[in-house]
């Protein structure tokens, strides 16, 4: 019995050393589990099944349309991406299907053309764009969101690409252009970098160090001379790719003016106007204007029957074809403008003291406006364009007022659009232009060309005088003023020629 | 000694258990470390020095700069980013340095009045365009990289916003603009949304699937009127941020021309020219013109002493203040037509059965041309054009030739500036202009302040004819030319007016 005391002592012994080590082992077991779920999480969720929100799943529901309306409706119209927009009668605006304007036979064929019409406009401009480039998440590179641009055959330094991936024996990767070609400023052996100057260029190195530097040196080249094109640039290693945009493009050429060294008014001011049939009113004007500004130039654009004589130096002359018209008349008028700024006035006007061109000038000096109307007593004319996107032509909205103080000018506005006194920035209101088609009575018809290209504000107190509509006793004079308001009418079928424009040159559908 | 049989075969079995149990444990430790190393080497990277590139560090060196010149020179012209360009002379190139069009007293003035409206007209334009942004590594998100833009006042919803970062209990995602407001389509309780409508939104989640549900239907809303601005709008997990920008602004506004049910040319093409003391050149043109063109619209800008009396119930005729010039003239011309394209002449061509006018249509018609030219007499007068940025103006450089053939149409090519006979699309022409302060002299400043706007092309194949320079016998017509080869002569006070203008008006530094 004695004998197995040693025994039981040395199997109890051993009995303790197998608990120990079995509880290690579980520990190194346990740590192990735990190391994987908690300490690693994103490489064990990889692995990990979805969430089930059981509680969720019934969350998943859009806003009631309704709800969506309220909440972006502004001015009575839902401004929120639609198929189709509609123009319905809104309080007392009254609303226009512009189709109407043809007639039933031949609108088929006007549709056909006026698509056409469109589609060789949008090649031109490069339009539509492309879809958003949608980035996917955990790429392992660092590069340029947007923003990237060359000029055509000019080559620039590609800005913040990045490898952060994973640790590997060896680095591979790959960039793809495909309107030019790319290449690195970093000097290295044929081996770690090749495709240099071509459409792929692959970077194959052991250090990071080395991969990081060649991609912070990468260029890109113009190799076609284009313009307003954009090459996606893709970045590889792996699975993993990252796009972005490189635009091809020149810069606008800057049209600068020069005020002078005294910046003198007459330096910086041009006056424009147009005249038809009624010399007695336009002499009226220009002599209002000789009180307040005695040597700004005017230029004065007329297709009336006989060319009037002006003893002005500084009024400019111009005759056209007989009743050439209206827009017409004003385009050619600002065709002439040799300052930074024109101002628009009627012939009809009347300057006073109240006629300030200076203080519209420093509206214009200091703001981003390229347009700011004054009152012709009291009346602004002030109204706000809407614009709405639909396949077969965009719904135009026109509401009166304005959009929100001008800042830095509590008693001027930004808006849409302005009476017929205003000053502009010469350069921008050329590129716009004012259409020649418009023969008649036409005025917003400007402001809808300008969408997009000009900012319009409007300031109050800058004022112009209207002259009286009183009878003339001149029988000459008088006859003139009839057949004036003969072409001065809105006739129908003037109306319906502006619909008719609407509906194909601006491809507008209708509008309220 | 028997007795310790038992005891001995109990230890040894023991033994064998420990030996099993500590191999097991040590099995655990190298699986445990083995699994840290190799199978997430992208965790324990996180926490790994960086690899010590010692052969690698000796690699980091860049080209040295005559090789990068050669690998981006173009016609002799290093096209690459430079803190200054240079106008060398070179070949038998000429070069100007646009400031010594001025006194040496009066520059520093002109600089600053320059530098005054150039900040003047960036403003405008938006420029200069912030820096690229750049997306960083390993960002859990998905997000739109560009291309996503909405029109004043309206809502969009953003494409691509995703999360797929690592689980949690709960997920927080902000989202950040400046300039407009977010929001969400998806119906959720109040405490999983926070801010909507405001300029940070705010989710919180226990489900992933119901953060990306919300995130699918984020929407951005334009809630100032702005033209031409870019909020970046950012997109925040604990410590990962992602950016992108959203372009707010209208688009373009299309002026499309309806060619009419026959595309009759005349409805397509009109022709535009300027006179100055030549009546004949000018008849005699016309009458050529009438030989192959009947009833094409011909718009005449004339700016000579006396009127001209034609009859021709298709010529348009302009008068202006006599000497109003050159590119004044061409500019009052073109802002008349009312087709979509404008053929441009000058008044002493002479059309043939070679002055195919429909192949230059086609090409227009075909392409994404702006401007085509034809060749006088079999000069196309084919230059390029070259831009150099720097900080106190650019250069500018020219070349004769053209970039490369035009895609469809292998006789023709594209290049930067043509001959005085053209075919273009009438809206841009008039959205470039001709700049009325050049009054004699001038051809290519025109394309100079066409470039980023116009992409121009040449068919040598379409040929205008040139009247004989052969002196006229009618003295009062000899008397006309020779006060108008005193206009015509390009003098010294000329030559120096229009390097003035490139100096300040395209705020060009010299050129080549």
């Amino acid at each position: 019995m004695q004998g197995w005391a040693p025994a039981a002592r040395g199997s109890s012994r051993c009995l303790w050393l197998l608990k120990m080590s079995v509880l290690f082992l579980a520990l190194g077991i346990v740590l192990f589990m735990f190391r994987s779920v908690y300490l690693y999480p994103e490489s064990s969720s990889s692995k990990a099944p979805l969430p089930q929100p059981s509680l969720a799943a019934g969350m998943l529901k859009l806003l009631p349309e309704e709800h969506v309306e309220s909440l972006f409706t502004h001015d009575g119209i839902w401004l929120f991406p639609k198929n189709q927009c509609k123009c319905e009668a809104w309080k007392h605006q009254e609303s226009y299907n512009f189709e109407n304007a043809y007639g039933q036979t031949d609108l088929p064929a006007v549709k056909m053309r006026r698509q056409a019409e469109f589609e060789h406009f949008q090649r031109r401009e490069g339009l539509p764009r492309p879809p958003p480039l949608l980035a996917q998440a955990n790429l392992p590179f660092g590069y340029p969101v947007h923003g990237v641009e060359v000029m055509p055959l000019h080559t620039i330094p590609i800005p913040g690409l990045q490898f952060e991936g994973p640790d590997a024996p060896i680095y591979k990767v790959t960039l793809k252009a495909s309107l030019g070609t790319l290449n690195t400023l970093a000097d290295t052996p044929d081996n770690v970098v090749q495709g240099r100057g071509q459409k792929q260029l692959t970077i194959l190195t052991s250090s990071r160090k080395v991969l990081n530097f060649i991609l912070q040196h990468v260029t890109y080249t113009s190799t076609e001379y284009q313009h307003h094109r954009v090459d996606v640039v893709s970045l590889e290693s792996n699975s993993s790719v990252a796009k972005f945009p490189v635009t091809i493009r020149f810069p606008v050429m800057p049209k600068l003016y020069d005020p002078g060294p005294e910046r003198k008014l007459r330096n910086l001011v041009s006056i424009a106007t147009k005249t038809f049939l009624r010399p007695h009113k336009l002499m009226t004007m220009l002599q209002s204007i000789r009180e307040y500004y005695p040597d700004l130039t005017v230029i004065v654009a007329d297709d009336s029957k006989e060319p009037l004589k002006i003893n002005d130096s500084h009024v400019e002359y111009y005759t056209m074809p007989y009743g050439k018209g209206w827009f017409a008349g004003r385009n050619l008028a600002i065709s002439q403008v040799t300052t930074k700024y024109v101002l628009w006035v009627d012939d009809d006007f009347l300057f006073s003291d109240k006629t300030k061109i200076e203080v519209l000038v420093d509206v214009l000096e200091k703001t981003e406006l390229d347009v700011v109307g004054g009152s012709v007593l009291g009346n602004t004319f002030q109204f706000k364009l809407f614009l709405e996107h639909s396949k077969n032509g965009d719904c135009l909205h026109r509401r009166t007022g304005f959009f929100r103080p001008l800042d830095g000018f509590p008693n001027c506005v930004v808006t849409s659009g302005v009476v017929n006194f205003f000053l502009a920035h010469t350069e921008r209101l050329q590129r716009v232009g004012f259409d020649p088609r418009l023969q008649r009575v036409a005025h917003s018809e400007f402001f809808i060309d300008g969408l997009g290209s000009l900012l319009v504000g409007s300031c109050p107190d800058v004022i112009i005088g209207h002259q009286p509509h009183s009878p003339v006793e001149d029988p000459d004079l008088a006859a003139l003023e009839k057949t004036y308001s003969i072409y001065r009418a809105n006739t129908n079928n003037e109306i319906q020629f502006k619909l008719a424009l609407h509906y194909f040159k601006n491809r507008l559908q209708c509008a309220t």
